[in-house]
């Protein structure tokens, strides 16, 4: 057991407030979800993209308000009509919509998520303008809460009666937890309470339905992330029983009889009663049972956060052990080089292990959204390299590659190896996209990706007593209480493209305490910190982690270099897809071909891996500092149109190369084509 | 333009009672089906398997006779019920069946493939028991036929108001393809009628149903069949009309508006009108303009074997030229080393050129089965080794790897690289069976297995005029009629093990006329007939066969030694998923590693592809003759437990080591294990 749990002190993030970012890498990625992703999501909501299909997001939220109004002034409950099972409802063609709920049942967390996004901008980029619109949003939302708190505009639109009748399927806990998410969020940047109360009302309401206590419903939810919103709520109110409330569904799920069995008897086939089930939803056994990822990769990243959340504040130790267990089970056994996690779109789940297929890859960008809330989790536990080293590799890669360099299309699903014929032409390849997509039916990524950029901050520093934690580097300044008083560092960085970075004191007063940041597990300087023997206190290294422990006043300046070099990645020998393969890194960053810069038939390319790999300047994406990597290979000749399909085996002609390996999360901003990040030796 | 489709004369398959088998490799094969798979599938039609799903094909016709009896009795039609879509009907659990039709809307055609079978094994090996059994089955089913003529037991049962007017997707044409290749065997087995009139008698309502005469219908078959077995009809009757039905389905195949949106015009989706579709059905556009072969593997090569019969018989030219396309296609861009084809599950179909993964390979025992039809039909217009290559391909790989060694389970799915772990946890792989199941509820494989394999003497000799062509080796006799007089061969044969030939002549009288024998595509013998100049006539060699003219007598006997030597094939540098990989080859054979002579991770073997290779016996799965190829390779050691996902490369320790190679066929006769044909280089 970690010695840490036993401590009851723990590392937290700080609150966003005390960051200001200056940063080439992740301004610009902030800058287009406040300039592109946040305006254009706000018009999906509310149905103004001619060429997207209506989300009938905050539709919804006003007919809610509507009928519940015209239902309190008749004087009578709203006649219930039959809830649309288990996904949506949308009006027929040509058909004028209704007084109902449209879209898929987990529509109301589009506003939650895109309100989230905004509070983030408004931290670093105050916009009376946005936040006006902003309150105007919270005010219908709020204005279709029922009066015993409850707020889901697909069973206000439905059927009262069924609130929490199908918690496997319908979203609503889900729902529940984005509201929160994006209440606290507001409130926090603004201090404006109307959505915060409005959540607290709605969780009160489910404290009043969900618990031990007879009578209360013993159920959890089918799409885990209440777990996580609800220490955020208790975090943010002091209110111990939004703590307690998590903590139940933790403990609940995968208990036997099932729940899920409970609430709808018709789920158990016969002959099944005594099989595990529900292993989709994470609740095939207790939690702390359970060794190895599995299921739905997104609903399971969101519970693992969860429970690393509990772990944390209860000092649970077997939860801990479980999340540990469950940690292993996913970076080494079910992890892409690039984060992605979900290896099939069948229930876009994980799949057995070393079962990491390139070309039929899920790798949903909310997936690795999802492991980087667990990774940050897990580093508040426990400062351990192991845990930031995957938040990088997943946020530089698997994350953004969800989104285009021009903030206007996005990946739901980032393959390792595309083929766009393939895509068009094998069904069974049919959910991966060649192209990023403007928008999706079921438009979870989008609004994810722009409440995790916006708040990347709070990924890369974190707090313990008298000790600053730098997880990741990026630009900016951070303002951190020591007992001794306030400090503000400032932060120069390169990252991703160099490995230089500066860190230097902007405070005149004198504090004492301790600052610790990572040293890169892909980093191979032995003195990564250029100027250490200026710092006059202690320092000492541990679990990837540098601490300086002493004073910090205006002379404090560490100057770094952690050096990135290209370097060849191989995957474990247990992944058939990879083997005899390489892929592509430097620093934090995965590369990968394209056909832009390497022709067609990528499978026809090897990579020299005794050659030496060289950095060079890339400029054609127009990212101040990207770097190509340079590689020696060779190309095999394919064979002349009309050859044989099956021929004697000689060795075939090839010519030396030059392999031109471009950014991963990059790739395909420069039009349709062939991409693949793990090249054959 | 092939010439040969000028002349009007073309090879054809002599009549099976010109050949006796003597054969160490096909007795056995024959004999399985004759003790094993015959006996087997008449318990299965009258569901009489405990382990199985009732097949109730036996069933349906007593049912069918017994209420068409007792509707004529009460002097009116059955009262209709509505038919069941599209796909079959079953009894719920438990529940006792009525007098209704159950099964799959195909059922009827597994009757019909088993007679089929039941003839050709009661030439070779007359059994009264067995032809009794067979009478009685077909008094059963004689007695459903309809006074009309019709015989299809899914609308007998349920609309016969309906007969016709779902020609995509219920399979009555296909039900009578299969009835009347079942009846013609049947009557030129055993010299009965019964089922040939009943046969000529649907037959001829179909005509009175369809054709280019005003009233009639202008549709086709949704699943090909009836139009080669029209053709076998029109051979054995001499009746025209037979053909003419033929070609018009075949001409009509395609035309705009499709037949299919004419008898259901919800199938056109708006916005869709203009667009190809029927792909699935070969039905996207006339059949002479396909050059791509497209859809469902079984129905295009049972189609394209009825454009070959047409060609043939009518000299077609655009309808040839159509076939050598297609053929091109097929052969060139779609087909798997094992003659498998079909690389999607999806629609059990054809993907795009050149995609032939592995490990997710639907390659179902029937398709290949249907290449060999269209080879031979090919090679009946036309000698040329190309066909009879990839006919010895499919016959000798891909379609007996549909049979366990000893007849009792089959595999319906043959792919070329499994871990039967990823069958059973990878959803994507649920197609992909890691061993032979004992019977199937749609039974398509093992009856057809069945015909094939008895009748395969058919397809390894034919005769044109006063030429008797050999396209495959088969020890036995076969008696050939030139103009001079019969004459008996004898061949004595090593195939597939060893490419040692004899033939000799075992008649007494001397006859003048031509022998053609193929040298296969894989002889690598400058002079494989070792006695040639024994011969005193004129040898001329033509596309892959020898043509020997002259006089044949007692005295005449050939040696040949097509020496088989091990050999390694590479895939077109278009197969992406062999690229770096050999498949090994000797002779016919395709040879596989399997887990049990090579352990566990057959990812991590290399083949060296400069070393020998080298055939041994191999007497542990008990079929005489059998080899096992030995090769040079290294063993890539596995990362212990608990290692890193992802590591620095490096070259990973590997160790010389022996890969043995078995012959595909009969892999997974030793238990469950990895298998894969395509080897790392």
């Amino acid at each position: 057991m970690e010695k840490a749990m036993n401590s009851g002190k723990f590392s937290t993030p700080l609150d966003l407030k005390n960051f200001t970012v200056s940063d080439d890498f992740w301004t610009k990625e902030m800058e287009l979800v406040r300039k592109e992703v946040i305006p254009y999501q706000w018009n999906a909501l509310n149905d103004r993209i001619p060429e997207a299909a209506p989300s009938f997001c905050m539709r919804n939220f006003k007919v809610a308000s509507k009928v519940t109004k015209e239902a309190k002034a008749a004087g009578r409950m709203r006649p219930a009509s039959e809830p649309v099972f288990p996904w949506g409802h949308f009006p027929a063609a040509g058909e004028e919509p209704k007084d109902e709920f449209y879209g898929f049942v987990f529509q109301d967390s589009d506003f939650a998520k895109w309100i989230e996004a905004v509070s983030y901008s408004l931290v670093r980029c105050p916009d009376p303008e946005l936040e006006k619109t902003a309150d105007e949003a919270i005010d219908i939302v709020v204005s279709a809460q029922q009066e015993n708190g409850y707020l889901d505009t697909y069973y206000i639109l439905s059927d009262m009666s069924k609130v929490f009748t199908n918690l496997k399927d319908n979203h609503e806990l889900y729902c529940l937890g984005h509201l929160i998410e994006g209440a606290v969020a507001y409130f926090k940047a603004t201090g404006k309470d109307k959505l915060m109360k409005a959540a607290m009302r709605y969780a009160d309401y489910v404290i009043s339905c969900f618990g031990p206590e007879e009578g209360k419903k013993k159920g959890y939810p089918g799409h885990e992330i209440a777990e996580m919103a609800l220490v955020r709520l208790y975090e943010a109110t002091g209110d111990d029983r939004y703590l307690a409330l998590s903590r139940f569904f933790i403990d609940e799920r995968g208990k036997r009889p099932y729940y899920f069995d409970e609430e709808d008897k018709s789920r158990v086939k016969k002959g099944e009663e005594d099989r595990e089930r529900y292993a989709y939803n994470q609740a095939h056994k207790p939690v702390r049972e359970q060794d190895e990822v599995t299921g739905h990769a997104v609903r399971a990243v969101y519970l693992y956060s969860g429970m690393a959340d509990i772990a944390r504040l209860t000092g649970d130790e077997s939860l801990y052990r479980a999340c540990l267990k469950l940690w292993d089970s996913l970076t080494k056994r079910k992890m892409y080089v690039t984060g992605g996690i979900g290896a099939t779109h069948l229930g876009e789940a994980f799949s057995f292990d070393y079962d990491l297929p390139n070309d039929t890859a899920y790798s949903e960008t909310c997936a690795a959204i999802g492991l980087v809330f667990f990774a940050r989790r897990m580093l508040e536990i426990s400062p351990d390299r192991k845990f930031s080293d995957v938040m990088e590799r997943a946020l530089y890669n698997g994350v953004l590659s969800g989104m285009a360099l021009d903030g206007k299309s996005f990946f739901y699903v980032n393959p390792l190896e595309v083929n766009p014929k393939a895509c068009k032409l094998d069904e069974r390849k049919a959910h991966v996209k060649p192209v990023r997509q403007k928008w999706f039916g079921c438009a979870c990524c989008p609004p994810n990706i722009a409440r995790l950029v916006s708040s990347v901050p709070a990924y890369a520093f974190s707090e313990k007593d008298d000790t600053l934690f730098i997880h990741l580097y990026i630009g900016g300044t951070v303002k951190k209480k020591f007992a001794s008083g306030e400090c503000e560092f400032k932060i120069e960085s390169g990252f991703p493209w160099n490995g230089k970075v500066k860190i230097s004191c902007v405070s005149k007063a004198k504090v004492s305490g301790t600052l610790a940041f990572r040293i890169p597990g892909w980093c191979t300087e032995a003195e990564p910190v250029k100027n250490l023997s200026s710092f006059k206190g202690d320092v000492k290294t541990e679990k990837g982690y540098m601490y300086l422990t002493g004073e910090f006043s205006e002379e404090f300046s560490l100057d770094m270099d952690f050096a990135p070099k290209p370097r060849l990645l191989r995957a474990n020998t247990g992944v058939s897809e990879d083997f005899g393969r390489v892929a592509v890194n430097m620093g934090p960053i995965v590369y990968c071909l394209e056909e832009a810069d390497n022709g067609r038939n990528l499978h026809l390319l090897k990579i020299n891996p005794n050659a030496p790999l060289q950095a060079v300047s890339f400029d054609e994406l127009n990212i101040k500092g990207m770097n190509m990597i340079i590689a020696e290979g060779e190309r095999t000749g394919a064979d002349p149109e009309d050859a044989d399909l099956y021929t004697e085996y000689e060795k075939l002609h090839t010519e030396k190369t030059v392999l031109k390996f471009v950014p991963y999360y990059a790739w395909n901003n420069r039009g349709e084509g062939e991409m693949r990040v793990f090249v054959n030796l």
